[in-house]
């Protein structure tokens, strides 16, 4: 199907520079785009691509006098591209019902307009709220708890007891409640201490594939409402994710961390146990947290500072070869070379 | 059920200060404990959060006087709650039996008593011991062994000729037995050098969810008994890792790489190839090991250097930009500013 | 079967120092081979072992007067080694056919000269060449292609659309087309953009177990062909990965990076979005790219720098305390102590 310009500005809030009567049929990037599409400019990083662009339209955030195609002004282009591509690209929930290979427990409580795909195993106590989708392969423990509209992607395990809100979406090979690591020291050797709490997903959480977020050893594992968390991230038992938190791919939570409210943290990144980053906190990927960071801080560096000290100490480190060879000029100069008893001499 | 406080002791080697006849029927966190519920306390980092508790009671090192609430003191606080989470949850072993949607080829010879549960696929000349349990959709490959009670979670893939030993714990989604990355270069390109060795994992052993561990190019990828390795962690091929070691999440060690009995490995970090970490050596988290280190050392950093060495580091990378003020106000004492044309001005 | 080494080296165009008639049975290291096998030795670093070796033979780039066995002396020795456990080891391709057990969509095309495993899911569309081979539980979503020869171990799960070419090995429990990971901000809080571009992996390409390469947001997330990708990696949406590139485990690479042919990335390396890791460039392990690197370079370091730059700056840091001590000693000299108002004195 196609909109019009105006009708796509009119959708997203935005003005159009151009023709408001030319048709789109969908969004592309710069590069793929043809007179049929609209593209995007989102920063100046691929300003020359729009200027070569073969795109119709572009989505943008404010009106260039120097690019040829029709635009479409918008405040907050992340967000109207979000809107277009909903309008173009429409999702299709799986249809209701439970595949004939699904083995479902007696116990399970599996609401109608649910759908569960093939080999899908769902054990005792479990309930499963309408338009919830657990596709191929997925297995609920036992006294699970998974809200509406929520989409578990194939090979999602849940271990027992695992609760998840409405409109969550969980990607492929996730899995959530696995035992956290806590031993205590016996002899030298490491003993288990068992891992007997649960974790608690709130409302409208993103899961990325293959994240493990581990059950409390008392207590909960708790993911606040509207956070998303990217592909790879470890969370730690006992650790406490706020709400609408951003997690990079690949950054891990040891256990008890605290991610504060709206924090926006980077990949690859550590948070040390017991340690809490600040609402609205950045946190720069492959930092390591190990300690308490403010509110609204932005951090970089292992072990993390704030971003202007790390930008220093760059700086500083870029410089350190030239403050060695002062050092020694001066040392030339006011006649007090190091004396070479002490090895003190050019390495 | 519930147990006085004077049987608690007990059974942990403790003693109680307060009313030993006290009942508790659980043990919890000092924020979310009542009078009926065990808290502990490990250390003094919530030592506020004791004083306000609402326990009946509080596991602890040392008796406080601060504290309103009886007390049962031990030792080795890890060790004790340890006992008594076994001893309030004990496990519930799933029931013996092979689930009828179970594919288990002819030639596989799995116990009476183990535990095969819906959608595991069990391959040819495998052997299952006693009391082991494989949750739903494990793939177990041709000539596989698992030892008495060993446990793996929904999901666990095992390659062809992987060895577990007994009492072994394999948490969701973990993969042993891929094949290593090794590759020679032929015209330019990667060519793979077939990976035809084993793993053989030792006895009470606990693997984390989504962790890999790598089969050997020759020979076999080893695992000590009572090592506990956390999730996402990395095992390169022909990585020997020995007895009682503890490997925290996202921890990868490169190819042939040696970790000695008892050492702790934190959380991210890496451990280049055909390195050694000595026993009961700590590494920090986030550190890159490079070279061999003593057995009993404490490293940090990447690279890792001996833990006295990465705080001196620290400390004076908070002061380089004081270095610098420091030495071109030398140089302007004694007149020896930095030629302007050689541009060492100030940047 | 033996193969005498006179056979052996005609196979890996290598000479036979020794007896050419001598009969080798497999390839062992030099620790557990006997005489009637062939070890390698790759480097100088296990020599010692060269010289105890019980070996028959050893596979060596250059002969050595001071080995006792006999040597099969080739230029290029992992490849020889390639090829000479190619022939110990010849693969068994798995029979023909499609399991009873596995879902396949009534319009999905898979070729008469196929393996699907057990419990195999594939959706609507999907193409299916001749010899691959799809292990245990894989879930192939609506629309996507597999070439021929190409292998799915078990667990892998392709989401809708992904496309895959000829005599590609993806390792268990990967995850290919899972979204991306991506949000517009609406109300302080993060808001999905649809993620509906696809993945493309060219032909010989190999893909570590439990690794995520993400769908693109709009046009296609692209592996080369000949490229290898170890354990645990995650690939962000619209990544452009070349050909013959080999990235190490737990290597991350953010949104639309780009990794040029031949790029040779160490483990737990970062790349940032949008930068350009140049041909033929090395990149250590743990390093950070945040910036675009020249073709053929090599680089270390959070943030990554030029090796040399590097390794200059470790060199410095080992010595900071010293010229700390030293600026000190020249304060005092030239009566210039830092004032102690300032606060500048020994900490």
């Amino acid at each position: 199907v196609a909109h019009t310009l105006a009708e796509l500005a009119a959708r997203v809030g935005g003005e159009v520079a151009g023709d408001p009567r030319r048709e789109i049929t969908g969004v592309r990037t710069l590069r793929s785009a043809g007179p049929e599409h609209l593209a995007f400019l989102s920063g100046n990083r691929y300003l020359e691509e729009a200027r070569a662009t073969r795109a119709g339209a572009v989505l943008i955030a404010r009106r260039r006098a120097d690019l040829c195609c029709d635009q479409l002004v918008t405040d907050n282009v992340p967000l109207a591209l979000a809107r277009l591509l909903e309008l173009f690209h429409p999702p299709i929930p799986p249809a209701a019902g439970i595949h004939p290979t699904a083995v479902v427990a007696a116990g399970a409580r599996v609401d109608s307009a649910a759908h569960v795909g093939p080999y899908v195993v769902i054990g005792d106590e479990v309930e499963i709220g309408p338009g919830a989708a657990l596709h191929a392969h997925v297995v609920v423990g036992r006294g699970c708890r998974i809200g509406a509209g929520s989409v578990l992607r194939p090979h999602v395990v849940l271990y027992d007891g695992v609760r998840i809100g409405d409109g969550v979406e969980v990607h492929a090979g996730a899995v959530l409640g696995a035992d956290g690591f806590g031993y205590a020291v016996e002899d030298g050797a490491p003993r288990k201490i068992p891992q007997v709490g649960g974790v608690v997903i709130g409302d409208q959480v993103e899961i990325g594939a293959l994240t493990a977020i581990d059950r409390a050893v008392i207590d909960d594992t708790t993911i606040g409402s509207r956070t998303k968390i990217d592909n790879l991230v470890q969370v730690g038992h006992n650790s406490r994710v706020g709400s609408a938190v951003t997690i990079s791919g690949q950054t891990g939570l040891a256990g008890s961390a605290h991610v504060a409210d709206q924090a926006v943290i980077g990949g690859q990144v550590g948070i040390n146990g017991h340690m809490t980053v600040g609402a609205g906190t950045q946190v720069a990927g492959q930092s390591l947290v190990i300690s308490t960071t403010e509110p609204r801080a932005v951090v970089a560096g292992s072990p993390a500072v704030p971003i202007g000290s790390w930008r220093r100490q760059q700086a500083m480190l870029g410089r350190l070869t030239e403050i060695w060879r002062r050092l020694r000029r001066l040392e030339r100069h006011t006649g007090l070379e190091a004396p070479a008893a002490k090895g003190e001499g050019e390495r």
